[in-house]
């Protein structure tokens, strides 16, 4: 069994969410809904609850095989928890997979994990990706060890399939 | 290729439109999203719009491998438009494969297919799947012959998995 984490905050993107979620259950993962407190009804954008299930200070990221992270403006708010923030860099240096959609970036930049890897995201986003010392890649997904990321919900089958065959690795 | 038209309508689930949607795209269908008419932002029942490619009553059911109907109150606007109506009618009697979750059995009720099939749905449309002389199911997916059907957001693995399955056969 393959267990991940995905990660959740208001004002995420539904479908940078629920796409990835359903996937990864069709593909036989056990998921952990993580926020940064434990049984909060989060809001997407459009008012599309999701409740977390665990609080990220909580866990340790090595606990997981993968971490996902959605986009949308949630990211923004991830990365002003530790906890949320030190889940994704344990996990990366656990060698534990993470794939970041959109704006998503932004929690793997405050988690100090881009310095010279080969990503992608939301072009909003491109010089602070840059910044964090990552090369941009203007493509569907780009996958670098341990790092894959998409630009937008556009990009979510080339996103679900590489995370899928990564994980059969 | 495999094709597949995707219903839409206003008042449609996100989640049962958006997962399928992206999975089926993952798998390498080529997919229409087709409403009563073309070129419409219909509307999810959180303010998420989909915007039609094509009018059902342009096309004829038996194009598509797969016809893929998503619930919400979406059904109830659907089963009013007999191009509509007439694409699922015609794509089931053309051994095209039909897959329904949650409210979608209306559609299908509409279409005339389900006498005598096993199907699931919502709890709530149960009574007019029975009436409409099917066979109730209270399993995450039924399979029929041609028809295959789920209850909930929750069965999407299931329906997702037992969709992609049947197009490869």
């Amino acid at each position: 069994m393959r267990t991940g984490a995905i990660l959740i905050e208001d004002l995420y993107n539904e479908l940078e969410f629920w796409v990835p979620y359903y996937r990864l259950l069709e593909a036989g993962v056990e998921l952990t809904i993580v926020g940064p407190k434990a049984g909060i009804a989060y809001q997407s954008k459009h008012g599309i609850p999701v409740t977390s299930q665990a609080a990220a200070r909580d866990l340790n990221g090595t606990e997981f095989d993968l971490v996902v992270i959605p986009g949308g403006y949630a990211p923004d708010r991830m990365r002003r928890d530790t906890g949320m923030v030190n889940l994704v860099r344990d996990a990366y240096h656990g060698g534990k997979l993470i794939a970041f959609i959109c704006h998503a970036g932004w929690l793997a930049i405050s988690a100090g994990i881009l310095q010279g890897k080969k990503v992608t995201g939301f072009f909003a986003i491109k010089d602070d990706l840059v910044n964090a010392g990552a090369e941009y890649l203007d493509q569907p997904v780009v996958r670098d060890g341990n790092l894959i990321s998409s630009r937008t919900p556009d990009d979510l089958p080339d996103f679900c399939r590489t995370i899928v065959s990564a994980l059969d690795e």
